[in-house]
């Protein structure tokens, strides 16, 4: 993904030079954590966020920005992504991220704990310095609570069979979609577009965002560990039903009933039946049209646009990243 | 201690308030998490950072004062404070708080690490709410970065024989006396005190917050389970020496050495026979000697405040809570 950039040379100098702010700010007394936090912050990360924000800010009036504000947001979205991904990592235990350690499999829970909450202050620095007298700093407080908001509902609903559609779509849209509105947003507030796009920006991250977390949730029953860097099935082993598998029990509940309520106790087996009945159930096909209707709303948002190289590059982005296989 | 404000009518009012506003803050549609935030923020809190900020407001100009401003900011301080102890919860898989269970031995350590970010993001929202315009903004970002820079370097000197008097006061200045520097210059600051009593609010409870957490780990060291509400020997249990201990390896580094090389294999017993030679090598003594010292620079600044019914109170709080037992 990272190379992607590499064909919108103008993105790829904001992504890197955000990247090299990142940098910067996220320096230690402690230099392991340092080391990690690098590797974490600069090292496989998509860096999506930033690259939404600065598509939207080539909306605005190129003139009057401000390189120096506009880094320093692309690299507050990116902090708090990064952030929320360490805590994830402590609470799913999970060894690997980006294809590296994660904080917590090679420092500790405790060190994790403590580098993401320091992030959060990184965050709030690099926020308070670039946007203090404009409404959205409160935004910005709303969105990091809704992202956390949206952790919370996920792991409420944990091994419940009864949670509906809808319980997920609420969930991701705090934890995943709500960024994605904001990075977009956020670039085409400060880059200077019209209240309009600024607008039209939010609805189109939010539905990109939406795609982007069913994609992903897709891929977590269709990928294997070669292709896609992380585990497969990570989050049916922990009890979080992703869209695929609660379509599917709408289709067959009996069918899934007694192997999920084996609960922790699930074996390898009894997961890899459940990807298969998923599959075989249409839990995929229908997550599939699903974010297909997302992708839709956002394509058909995109074309609203003024015409400009940024619109033709969203496009080519939104395309690229829901058509993504791995 | 809760009953200690009984004595002062008017900032017992004042804490309440800002409780009752607290509790307001803290709801989230998951109810128990709200139940245990709530036990954890009314019930057997101190409060005294809020405490400590409310007598510094007195000594401003009452006329002028904004009651919401100000219980908004005693609000903010409180829950900077709660979302950390939650944090260090997870991290010391610490089962009571406050004579209560923790977040985490309750709901377990992910929902912990969601509901201590979730509190900064009511911490955000308040200052954002209450000091939008002032410098405090970033001296509150500041604040909470050495708090947790404060954390991290505790955590990086577990088990370390060396470190020095010098890295103890370290960490503890981030992570204790910070806040309570934090709450009096606010106190002093949005009260509308003169500059001069700001300055001297500042250093007045960076002082007070070195004592109160030196005699805190004296505590850990001299009380027992009965009348000290949590674990004692708790954090040498850890691999966390605090200032009695580090005392005591200055006097006779090898008489300790054979034991706290056992590290995590210490026995009850082992810690036992610390607590016993920190004792016998005058390491209580003289980290009592210490916190005097702290102490003293306190009450002589709060003796260089205008003469008011606020000074008084901070002399006889301060007294009482440098000679607490327990």
């Amino acid at each position: 993904m990272s190379s992607y950039w590499n064909n919108y040379p103008e993105l790829k100098k904001n992504i890197d030079e955000t990247n090299q702010l990142i940098q910067e700010r996220i320096q230690v007394r402690n230099k392991d954590i340092e080391a990690a936090l690098s590797q974490l912050t600069a090292a496989g990360g998509k860096q999506l966020r930033p690259a939404f924000f600065y598509l939207f800010s080539q909306l605005g009036n190129k003139e009057n920005q401000d390189t120096q504000q506009l880094k320093k947001i692309a690299a507050s979205l990116e902090i708090l992504h990064v952030a929320t991904l360490i805590h994830d990592d402590v609470i799913d235990d999970s060894p690997l991220r980006r294809g590296n350690m994660t904080i917590q499999s090679k420092f500790g829970k405790d060190i994790a704990v403590y580098t993401g909450d320091l992030l959060f202050t990184v965050f709030f620095d690099l926020i308070l310095e670039s946007m203090a007298d404009t409404p959205f700093m409160r935004i910005n407080a709303k969105s990091m609570r809704k992202i956390l908001m949206g952790e919370l509902d996920q792991m409420h609903l944990r091994y419940n069979q009864q949670q509906g559609i809808h319980h997920y779509l609420r969930a991701i849209s705090g934890k995943t979609a709500e960024l994605f509105k904001l990075a977009s947003k956020e670039g085409a507030y400060f880059g200077g577009a019209e209240k309009e796009v600024v607008r039209l920006a939010g609805h189109i991250g939010f539905n990109i965002g939406m795609t982007f977390q069913i994609l992903d949730d897709i891929l977590d029953y269709t990928a294997d560990k070669k292709t896609f860097n992380k585990p497969v099935l990570e989050d049916l082993a922990q009890g979080i039903y992703s869209l695929p598998l609660l379509l599917a029990i709408e289709e067959n509940p009996d069918i899934f009933k007694p192997i999920l309520d084996k609960k922790t106790d699930m074996a390898t087996e009894d997961m890899e039946k459940i990807a298969y009945l998923v599959v075989s159930h249409r839990g995929v096909d229908k997550a599939r049209h699903l974010a297909r209707k997302f992708t839709e709303k956002a394509i058909s948002d995109i074309n609203k646009l003024p015409q400009s190289s940024a619109k033709k590059q969203l496009l080519q982005l939104t395309n690229y990243l829901l058509k993504r296989k791995i």
